[in-house]
């Protein structure tokens, strides 16, 4: 059992290994590294996360992180807002803008259907989506989810929920990764990627 | 180049980014991660790390952290006064803490002379050192510093400045690890084990 000469050191150490991936030995690194730091940094550092949680904002559109009411991509006129891409979380959001191949809009969820872990549709933007499809300007949504158990029973109650709306329904394809050799690939997506085959472009 | 959906989100990154050994995409799950945490549980996080850099003291004694004037190690009546193992930094106390072998005192360097880092004797509690020693009261110090090339110049500059005082100098024993096996050993440290072997205790 570690015993801290300081009873702050100890407290920080304890609010450090609670990030993911911390444990007590880099918690501790992590607090002797911010005590060698001068105040003004430290400051910094504790303000910019207080403001993180305390100031950021969810666009009221898509439920991304936001400055401001709407966030950036919303409010983009360059962009298709006949299309929407379907998404956990805002880390998706940000994978998907690093491609530069989509130009539509997103729809932020916030999680997938877990019953496991006790996530119910009701947890999820799933009817903030369902409004914005009633509204009649959208045209695809596109489920960009991660292809588990949950994953594809989100894109079924969503698709279902939105059955009788004119929207056309996609999913980001699946297949073997770019660059991965196919003989390392497993069976269940190789078996995907055969029946989903494409057409050869030359 | 990533782009941040939030300039709030792209600081609480920067800042993040700047702990050792968090990275920029670490940086941004931690990011993520403490948004999705309430504000109490943040506001206790950011909160015990201004305290940590604002409140701590450092003890007037040994220049070990302390939440008082004079660290709880210093002020424990039970422990051997007249012995003073001096260390680096306060992560060695806690090392030697944790061992339960030594309950003698201790006196925190805060470095070790190093020209290469531009960190200077003056830079580092030696006159505290020298003083503690002046008032007669301790009998040993015990050297417990890397066995580096700075390690060792900081002993030796230690040394020089308390030759003619009468105080004992030790060093912590260097040799094998307890558990390694000899065939993986440097052949510097081995060679040091076999110049330092001591009697064989059945």
């Amino acid at each position: 059992m570690q015993s801290y000469p300081s009873y702050l050191l100890e407290n920080a150490v304890n609010q450090l290994s609670k990030l993911p991936g911390v444990g007590r030995k880099s918690a501790l690194r992590l607090a002797l590294h911010l005590l060698r730091q001068d105040s003004q940094q430290v400051n910094d550092f504790a303000q910019s996360i207080l403001l993180l949680k305390n100031e950021v904002k969810y666009c009221k559109v898509c439920r991304n992180i936001s400055d401001s009411d709407v966030c950036s991509i919303c409010s983009d006129p360059k962009r298709d807002a006949t299309t929407v891409c379907v998404v956990e979380t805002i880390k998706e959001v940000m994978l998907i803008e690093e491609t530069e191949q989509y130009k539509g809009l997103y729809h932020v969820l916030g999680g997938v259907i877990s019953p496991m872990d006790g996530i119910k549709p009701s947890d999820l933007e799933i009817e903030s989506l369902v409004d914005r499809v009633s509204k009649g300007e959208i045209k695809e949504i596109v489920f960009a989810l991660s292809p588990t158990m949950e994953g594809d029973t989100t894109a079924y109650y969503i698709a279902r929920k939105l059955q009788g709306s004119n929207v056309k329904m996609t999913t980001i394809a699946r297949g073997i990764s770019v660059g991965d050799e196919l003989q390392y690939s497993d069976s269940v997506t190789l078996g995907r990627s055969i029946l989903d085959r494409q057409e050869y472009k030359m």
